[in-house]
Protein backbone atom coordinates (compact mmCIF):
# COMPACT_ATOMS: atom_id res chain seq x y z
CA UNK A 1 0.00 0.00 0.00
CA UNK A 2 1.02 3.67 -0.93
CA UNK A 3 1.81 5.85 1.58
CA UNK A 4 -0.61 8.54 2.02
CA UNK A 5 0.20 12.73 2.44
CA UNK A 6 -2.85 14.65 4.03
CA UNK A 7 -1.90 18.27 2.46
CA UNK A 8 -2.38 20.79 0.17
CA UNK A 9 0.92 21.01 -3.03
CA UNK A 10 0.81 24.74 -2.12
CA UNK A 11 1.80 24.51 1.62
CA UNK A 12 5.41 25.22 2.25
CA UNK A 13 5.81 22.43 4.74
CA UNK A 14 3.60 19.64 2.76
CA UNK A 15 6.11 20.24 -0.31
CA UNK A 16 8.77 19.90 1.64
CA UNK A 17 7.48 15.88 2.34
CA UNK A 18 6.58 15.79 -1.44
CA UNK A 19 10.14 16.94 -2.87
CA UNK A 20 11.97 14.02 -0.13
CA UNK A 21 9.12 11.73 -1.86
CA UNK A 22 10.65 12.49 -5.11
CA UNK A 23 14.13 12.59 -3.87
CA UNK A 24 13.36 8.82 -2.84
CA UNK A 25 11.31 7.96 -5.86
CA UNK A 26 8.90 6.93 -3.83
CA UNK A 27 5.01 5.87 -4.68
CA UNK A 28 2.75 7.64 -2.65
CA UNK A 29 -0.81 9.30 -2.57
CA UNK A 30 -1.53 13.12 -2.08
CA UNK A 31 -4.75 13.62 -0.30
CA UNK A 32 -5.84 16.84 -0.11
CA UNK A 33 -7.21 18.79 2.92
CA UNK A 34 -9.86 21.52 2.06
CA UNK A 35 -7.77 24.25 4.29
CA UNK A 36 -9.76 26.84 3.17
CA UNK A 37 -13.00 24.86 4.43
CA UNK A 38 -11.23 23.98 7.69
CA UNK A 39 -10.52 20.41 7.11
CA UNK A 40 -7.82 19.98 9.05
CA UNK A 41 -9.35 21.90 12.15
CA UNK A 42 -12.25 18.76 12.26
CA UNK A 43 -12.26 15.60 13.73
CA UNK A 44 -10.99 13.31 11.17
CA UNK A 45 -7.81 15.80 10.58
CA UNK A 46 -7.43 16.68 14.21
CA UNK A 47 -7.43 12.76 14.21
CA UNK A 48 -4.13 12.58 12.18
CA UNK A 49 -2.28 16.10 13.79
CA UNK A 50 -3.66 16.81 16.95
CA UNK A 51 -1.79 20.97 15.95
CA UNK A 52 -4.39 20.86 12.84
CA UNK A 53 -1.62 21.42 10.41
CA UNK A 54 -0.72 19.75 7.29
CA UNK A 55 0.58 17.53 6.52
CA UNK A 56 -0.14 14.59 8.08
CA UNK A 57 1.22 10.73 6.41
CA UNK A 58 0.34 7.59 6.49
CA UNK A 59 2.34 4.84 6.47
CA UNK A 60 0.35 1.52 7.17
CA UNK A 61 -0.96 1.96 10.52
CA UNK A 62 1.65 4.64 11.89
CA UNK A 63 0.75 8.06 11.20
CA UNK A 64 3.30 10.78 11.68
CA UNK A 65 3.12 15.11 11.51
CA UNK A 66 5.91 17.34 11.58
CA UNK A 67 6.99 17.69 8.19
CA UNK A 68 10.95 17.77 9.15
CA UNK A 69 9.84 14.44 11.87
CA UNK A 70 8.52 12.56 8.37
CA UNK A 71 11.25 13.78 5.88
CA UNK A 72 13.55 12.14 8.92
CA UNK A 73 11.54 9.07 9.28
CA UNK A 74 11.09 8.41 5.29
CA UNK A 75 15.06 9.20 4.49
CA UNK A 76 16.04 6.60 7.25
CA UNK A 77 13.16 4.27 6.35
CA UNK A 78 14.26 4.14 2.90
CA UNK A 79 18.18 5.00 2.93
CA UNK A 80 18.68 2.45 0.51
CA UNK A 81 15.94 3.70 -2.35
CA UNK A 82 17.14 6.90 -4.36
CA UNK A 83 19.37 9.35 -3.10
CA UNK A 84 20.81 9.29 0.31
CA UNK A 85 19.04 12.50 1.91
CA UNK A 86 21.35 11.47 5.46
CA UNK A 87 24.34 10.19 5.05
CA UNK A 88 23.47 6.96 6.68
CA UNK A 89 26.89 5.29 6.16
CA UNK A 90 28.93 7.75 7.47
CA UNK A 91 28.07 9.12 11.38
CA UNK A 92 30.48 12.55 10.98
CA UNK A 93 28.68 13.86 7.52
CA UNK A 94 25.35 12.69 9.26
CA UNK A 95 25.94 14.88 12.19
CA UNK A 96 26.84 17.82 9.87
CA UNK A 97 23.16 17.11 8.45
CA UNK A 98 21.68 17.40 11.43
CA UNK A 99 23.40 20.74 12.47
CA UNK A 100 22.08 21.91 9.20
CA UNK A 101 18.70 21.20 9.69
CA UNK A 102 18.77 22.28 13.03
CA UNK A 103 19.76 25.38 11.29
CA UNK A 104 16.77 25.65 9.25
CA UNK A 105 14.49 25.25 12.05
CA UNK A 106 15.65 27.02 14.37
CA UNK A 107 17.55 30.07 12.54
CA UNK A 108 16.64 30.36 8.91
CA UNK A 109 12.72 29.72 9.42
CA UNK A 110 11.74 32.22 11.60
CA UNK A 111 13.23 34.58 9.52
CA UNK A 112 11.91 34.03 5.93
CA UNK A 113 8.57 32.76 7.18
CA UNK A 114 6.99 36.12 8.25
CA UNK A 115 8.44 37.53 5.36
CA UNK A 116 6.56 35.02 2.54
CA UNK A 117 3.48 35.08 4.89
CA UNK A 118 3.25 39.21 4.79
CA UNK A 119 4.19 39.13 1.29
CA UNK A 120 1.79 36.09 -0.26
CA UNK A 121 -0.17 34.95 2.93
CA UNK A 122 -1.96 38.58 4.49
CA UNK A 123 -3.38 39.45 0.89
CA UNK A 124 -5.26 36.23 1.27
CA UNK A 125 -6.82 37.04 4.02
CA UNK A 126 -7.85 40.63 2.75
CA UNK A 127 -4.89 42.31 4.66
CA UNK A 128 -2.17 44.78 3.35
CA UNK A 129 1.51 43.39 4.26
CA UNK A 130 3.09 45.04 7.31
CA UNK A 131 5.97 46.66 6.13
CA UNK A 132 7.80 46.97 9.77
CA UNK A 133 7.26 42.92 9.78
CA UNK A 134 9.13 42.53 6.65
CA UNK A 135 11.39 44.71 7.55
CA UNK A 136 12.98 43.53 10.75
CA UNK A 137 12.46 39.91 8.96
CA UNK A 138 14.64 40.81 6.16
CA UNK A 139 17.49 41.99 8.57
CA UNK A 140 17.29 39.37 10.55
CA UNK A 141 17.39 37.04 7.48
CA UNK A 142 20.24 38.70 6.23
CA UNK A 143 22.10 38.01 9.00
CA UNK A 144 21.74 34.33 8.90
CA UNK A 145 22.53 34.59 5.02
CA UNK A 146 25.82 36.07 5.96
CA UNK A 147 26.92 33.19 7.49
CA UNK A 148 25.45 30.78 4.85
CA UNK A 149 27.44 32.79 1.94
CA UNK A 150 30.88 32.09 4.32
CA UNK A 151 29.86 28.41 4.47
CA UNK A 152 29.10 28.22 1.36
CA UNK A 153 32.39 29.42 -0.08
CA UNK A 154 34.02 26.72 1.98
CA UNK A 155 31.37 24.09 1.08
CA UNK A 156 29.33 23.71 -1.97
CA UNK A 157 26.19 22.37 0.03
CA UNK A 158 25.27 23.22 3.96
CA UNK A 159 26.50 20.27 5.45
CA UNK A 160 29.53 19.67 2.94
CA UNK A 161 30.32 18.86 -0.42
CA UNK A 162 26.81 16.60 -0.86
CA UNK A 163 23.25 17.72 -1.07
CA UNK A 164 21.36 16.49 2.17
CA UNK A 165 17.95 16.82 3.71
CA UNK A 166 19.47 20.23 5.62
CA UNK A 167 19.07 21.85 2.17
CA UNK A 168 16.07 20.25 0.75
CA UNK A 169 14.23 21.68 4.00
CA UNK A 170 14.86 25.35 2.81
CA UNK A 171 13.58 24.52 -0.84
CA UNK A 172 9.93 25.32 -0.09
CA UNK A 173 10.10 28.56 1.68
CA UNK A 174 12.65 30.07 -0.38
CA UNK A 175 10.87 29.47 -3.57
CA UNK A 176 7.98 31.86 -2.57
CA UNK A 177 10.74 34.12 -0.94
CA UNK A 178 12.31 34.55 -4.78
CA UNK A 179 8.59 35.58 -5.60
CA UNK A 180 9.14 38.38 -3.40
CA UNK A 181 11.00 41.89 -3.40
CA UNK A 182 12.89 40.45 -0.39
CA UNK A 183 14.38 38.01 -3.54
CA UNK A 184 17.11 40.89 -3.27
CA UNK A 185 18.47 38.92 0.04
CA UNK A 186 19.53 35.75 -1.78
CA UNK A 187 20.32 37.83 -5.11
CA UNK A 188 23.39 39.92 -3.08
CA UNK A 189 25.11 36.87 -1.64
CA UNK A 190 26.79 35.14 -4.44
CA UNK A 191 27.53 31.64 -2.71
CA UNK A 192 23.86 31.61 -1.55
CA UNK A 193 22.32 32.43 -4.94
CA UNK A 194 24.53 29.84 -6.72
CA UNK A 195 23.50 27.55 -3.83
CA UNK A 196 19.78 28.36 -4.39
CA UNK A 197 19.99 28.05 -8.35
CA UNK A 198 21.78 24.24 -8.12
CA UNK A 199 19.12 23.07 -5.38
CA UNK A 200 15.95 24.59 -6.99
CA UNK A 201 17.00 22.76 -10.48
CA UNK A 202 16.78 19.33 -9.32
CA UNK A 203 14.31 16.90 -11.00
CA UNK A 204 12.55 16.46 -7.40
CA UNK A 205 12.22 20.20 -6.47
CA UNK A 206 10.93 21.21 -10.14
CA UNK A 207 8.06 18.80 -10.06
CA UNK A 208 6.61 19.73 -6.62
CA UNK A 209 7.12 23.35 -7.59
CA UNK A 210 4.82 23.28 -10.50
CA UNK A 211 2.33 22.94 -7.65
CA UNK A 212 3.18 25.50 -5.93
CA UNK A 213 1.06 28.80 -6.14
CA UNK A 214 0.35 31.60 -3.78
CA UNK A 215 -2.14 33.84 -4.89
CA UNK A 216 -1.08 33.51 -8.04
CA UNK A 217 2.36 33.95 -7.28
CA UNK B 1 39.60 11.83 24.64
CA UNK B 2 36.61 12.77 26.32
CA UNK B 3 33.84 14.91 24.69
CA UNK B 4 34.43 18.78 25.49
CA UNK B 5 31.06 20.92 25.72
CA UNK B 6 31.79 24.47 25.56
CA UNK B 7 28.82 26.23 27.01
CA UNK B 8 27.56 27.21 30.60
CA UNK B 9 25.58 25.16 32.87
CA UNK B 10 22.52 27.87 33.17
CA UNK B 11 21.99 27.76 29.54
CA UNK B 12 18.50 26.10 28.73
CA UNK B 13 20.40 25.04 25.51
CA UNK B 14 23.59 23.90 27.07
CA UNK B 15 21.97 22.07 29.78
CA UNK B 16 19.93 19.70 27.26
CA UNK B 17 22.53 18.38 26.11
CA UNK B 18 24.19 18.43 29.40
CA UNK B 19 21.01 16.12 30.49
CA UNK B 20 21.90 13.65 27.30
CA UNK B 21 25.16 12.98 28.48
CA UNK B 22 24.45 12.11 31.79
CA UNK B 23 21.11 9.67 30.25
CA UNK B 24 24.50 8.46 28.09
CA UNK B 25 26.66 7.92 31.25
CA UNK B 26 29.74 9.71 28.94
CA UNK B 27 32.90 11.08 29.75
CA UNK B 28 32.45 14.81 29.12
CA UNK B 29 34.18 18.15 29.83
CA UNK B 30 32.22 21.27 30.09
CA UNK B 31 34.81 24.31 28.85
CA UNK B 32 33.10 27.36 30.26
CA UNK B 33 32.24 30.47 27.81
CA UNK B 34 31.97 33.27 29.47
CA UNK B 35 29.00 35.07 28.03
CA UNK B 36 28.98 38.17 30.06
CA UNK B 37 32.15 39.36 28.49
CA UNK B 38 30.59 38.45 24.97
CA UNK B 39 33.31 35.09 24.69
CA UNK B 40 30.51 33.52 22.39
CA UNK B 41 30.62 36.09 19.68
CA UNK B 42 34.78 36.57 19.69
CA UNK B 43 36.96 34.71 16.36
CA UNK B 44 37.96 31.44 18.45
CA UNK B 45 34.49 30.72 19.74
CA UNK B 46 32.65 31.61 16.22
CA UNK B 47 34.98 29.04 14.60
CA UNK B 48 32.91 26.25 16.38
CA UNK B 49 29.08 27.88 16.22
CA UNK B 50 29.30 30.76 13.06
CA UNK B 51 25.59 31.86 14.65
CA UNK B 52 27.34 32.30 17.89
CA UNK B 53 25.43 30.56 20.31
CA UNK B 54 26.31 28.24 23.12
CA UNK B 55 26.62 25.16 23.67
CA UNK B 56 29.39 23.83 20.80
CA UNK B 57 30.32 19.89 20.62
CA UNK B 58 34.15 19.05 20.10
CA UNK B 59 34.59 15.14 19.69
CA UNK B 60 37.81 14.31 18.30
CA UNK B 61 38.41 16.78 15.24
CA UNK B 62 34.38 17.21 14.59
CA UNK B 63 32.66 20.08 15.67
CA UNK B 64 28.80 20.71 15.91
CA UNK B 65 26.52 22.90 17.05
CA UNK B 66 22.63 23.31 17.49
CA UNK B 67 21.93 21.36 20.81
CA UNK B 68 19.02 19.64 19.19
CA UNK B 69 21.61 18.40 16.25
CA UNK B 70 24.37 17.23 18.87
CA UNK B 71 22.05 15.44 21.39
CA UNK B 72 20.73 13.57 18.21
CA UNK B 73 23.75 13.28 17.63
CA UNK B 74 24.94 11.65 20.70
CA UNK B 75 22.04 9.42 21.18
CA UNK B 76 23.16 7.65 17.80
CA UNK B 77 26.55 7.88 18.15
CA UNK B 78 26.65 6.23 21.61
CA UNK B 79 22.93 3.88 21.18
CA UNK B 80 24.35 0.92 22.86
CA UNK B 81 25.58 3.21 25.81
CA UNK B 82 23.29 3.97 28.59
CA UNK B 83 19.44 4.72 28.34
CA UNK B 84 18.19 4.63 24.75
CA UNK B 85 16.96 7.88 23.68
CA UNK B 86 15.77 7.35 20.50
CA UNK B 87 14.40 3.87 20.25
CA UNK B 88 16.81 2.76 17.44
CA UNK B 89 15.43 -0.88 17.48
CA UNK B 90 12.31 0.15 16.33
CA UNK B 91 11.38 2.23 13.38
CA UNK B 92 7.90 3.13 13.89
CA UNK B 93 8.95 4.34 17.81
CA UNK B 94 11.62 6.08 16.76
CA UNK B 95 9.68 7.96 14.02
CA UNK B 96 7.07 9.03 16.86
CA UNK B 97 10.47 10.33 18.67
CA UNK B 98 10.97 12.28 15.67
CA UNK B 99 7.64 13.68 15.48
CA UNK B 100 7.35 14.73 19.18
CA UNK B 101 10.90 16.28 19.12
CA UNK B 102 9.68 18.32 16.37
CA UNK B 103 6.84 19.63 18.59
CA UNK B 104 9.06 20.67 21.27
CA UNK B 105 11.27 22.70 18.38
CA UNK B 106 7.99 23.92 16.61
CA UNK B 107 5.28 24.49 19.16
CA UNK B 108 6.53 24.45 22.80
CA UNK B 109 9.72 26.19 22.35
CA UNK B 110 8.19 29.16 20.50
CA UNK B 111 5.89 29.57 23.22
CA UNK B 112 7.73 29.03 26.10
CA UNK B 113 11.10 30.90 25.71
CA UNK B 114 9.50 34.33 25.67
CA UNK B 115 8.14 33.46 29.47
CA UNK B 116 11.45 32.43 30.41
CA UNK B 117 13.44 35.45 29.14
CA UNK B 118 10.93 38.39 30.39
CA UNK B 119 10.60 36.46 33.66
CA UNK B 120 14.05 35.97 34.47
CA UNK B 121 16.75 37.01 31.72
CA UNK B 122 15.15 40.55 30.83
CA UNK B 123 15.72 41.95 34.91
CA UNK B 124 19.80 40.47 34.29
CA UNK B 125 19.66 43.72 31.64
CA UNK B 126 17.80 46.00 34.02
CA UNK B 127 14.57 45.61 31.79
CA UNK B 128 11.11 44.94 33.39
CA UNK B 129 8.92 41.92 32.11
CA UNK B 130 6.87 42.82 29.33
CA UNK B 131 3.42 41.68 30.53
CA UNK B 132 1.45 41.89 27.14
CA UNK B 133 4.79 39.44 25.90
CA UNK B 134 4.07 37.39 28.87
CA UNK B 135 -0.31 36.95 28.43
CA UNK B 136 0.10 36.06 24.57
CA UNK B 137 2.93 33.83 25.14
CA UNK B 138 0.81 31.92 28.30
CA UNK B 139 -1.89 31.79 25.99
CA UNK B 140 0.13 30.15 23.04
CA UNK B 141 1.74 27.94 25.16
CA UNK B 142 -1.98 26.54 27.77
CA UNK B 143 -3.03 25.68 23.86
CA UNK B 144 -0.02 23.86 23.09
CA UNK B 145 -0.69 22.04 26.87
CA UNK B 146 -3.98 20.96 26.23
CA UNK B 147 -3.02 18.93 23.41
CA UNK B 148 -0.11 17.22 25.53
CA UNK B 149 -3.16 16.93 28.24
CA UNK B 150 -4.76 14.87 25.82
CA UNK B 151 -1.70 13.12 24.66
CA UNK B 152 -0.46 12.33 27.94
CA UNK B 153 -3.62 10.80 28.76
CA UNK B 154 -2.80 8.01 26.26
CA UNK B 155 0.52 7.40 26.84
CA UNK B 156 3.06 8.10 29.60
CA UNK B 157 5.56 9.72 27.62
CA UNK B 158 5.39 12.38 24.77
CA UNK B 159 6.09 9.49 21.78
CA UNK B 160 4.85 6.75 23.82
CA UNK B 161 4.68 4.19 26.91
CA UNK B 162 8.77 5.44 26.89
CA UNK B 163 10.74 8.45 28.16
CA UNK B 164 12.71 9.62 24.90
CA UNK B 165 14.76 12.56 23.92
CA UNK B 166 11.34 13.80 22.98
CA UNK B 167 10.42 14.35 26.49
CA UNK B 168 13.95 15.18 27.36
CA UNK B 169 14.57 18.05 25.05
CA UNK B 170 11.52 19.76 27.03
CA UNK B 171 13.50 19.87 30.10
CA UNK B 172 15.56 23.14 30.59
CA UNK B 173 12.93 25.93 29.64
CA UNK B 174 10.10 24.02 31.97
CA UNK B 175 12.41 23.77 34.79
CA UNK B 176 12.76 27.52 34.80
CA UNK B 177 9.14 28.12 33.85
CA UNK B 178 8.45 26.34 37.20
CA UNK B 179 10.36 29.13 38.97
CA UNK B 180 7.48 31.70 37.37
CA UNK B 181 3.95 32.81 38.11
CA UNK B 182 3.68 31.32 34.71
CA UNK B 183 4.04 27.38 36.21
CA UNK B 184 0.06 27.28 36.46
CA UNK B 185 -0.10 26.53 33.19
CA UNK B 186 1.57 22.80 34.13
CA UNK B 187 0.08 22.86 36.90
CA UNK B 188 -3.90 23.54 36.27
CA UNK B 189 -3.25 20.23 33.88
CA UNK B 190 -2.74 16.98 35.58
CA UNK B 191 -1.23 14.85 33.12
CA UNK B 192 1.23 17.40 32.34
CA UNK B 193 2.48 17.73 35.57
CA UNK B 194 2.22 14.01 36.38
CA UNK B 195 4.80 14.11 33.45
CA UNK B 196 6.81 16.87 34.46
CA UNK B 197 7.10 15.39 38.04
CA UNK B 198 8.31 12.29 36.66
CA UNK B 199 10.77 13.49 34.06
CA UNK B 200 12.56 16.04 36.03
CA UNK B 201 12.68 13.97 38.86
CA UNK B 202 14.96 11.25 36.49
CA UNK B 203 18.79 11.38 38.29
CA UNK B 204 20.56 12.66 34.82
CA UNK B 205 18.45 16.14 35.35
CA UNK B 206 18.88 16.41 38.64
CA UNK B 207 22.32 16.43 38.22
CA UNK B 208 22.25 18.93 35.30
CA UNK B 209 19.80 20.94 37.47
CA UNK B 210 21.79 21.72 40.14
CA UNK B 211 24.33 23.81 38.09
CA UNK B 212 20.47 25.76 36.78
CA UNK B 213 20.42 28.95 38.29
CA UNK B 214 19.33 32.46 36.53
CA UNK B 215 19.49 35.57 38.62
CA UNK B 216 19.16 34.00 41.73
CA UNK B 217 16.19 31.44 40.75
Amino acid sequence: MAIKLYGKAMSTCTSRVLTCFHEKSLDFELVPVDLFAGEHKQPPFLAKNPFGQIPALEDGDLTLFESRAITSYVAEKFKGTGYDLIRHENLKEAALVKVWTEVESHQYNPAIAPIVYQFLVAPLHGKSPDQSIIDASVEKLGKVLDIYEARLTATRYLAGDFYSLADLHHLPYTYYLMKTPAASVVDERPHVKAWWEDISSRPAFKKVAEGMKLGGK
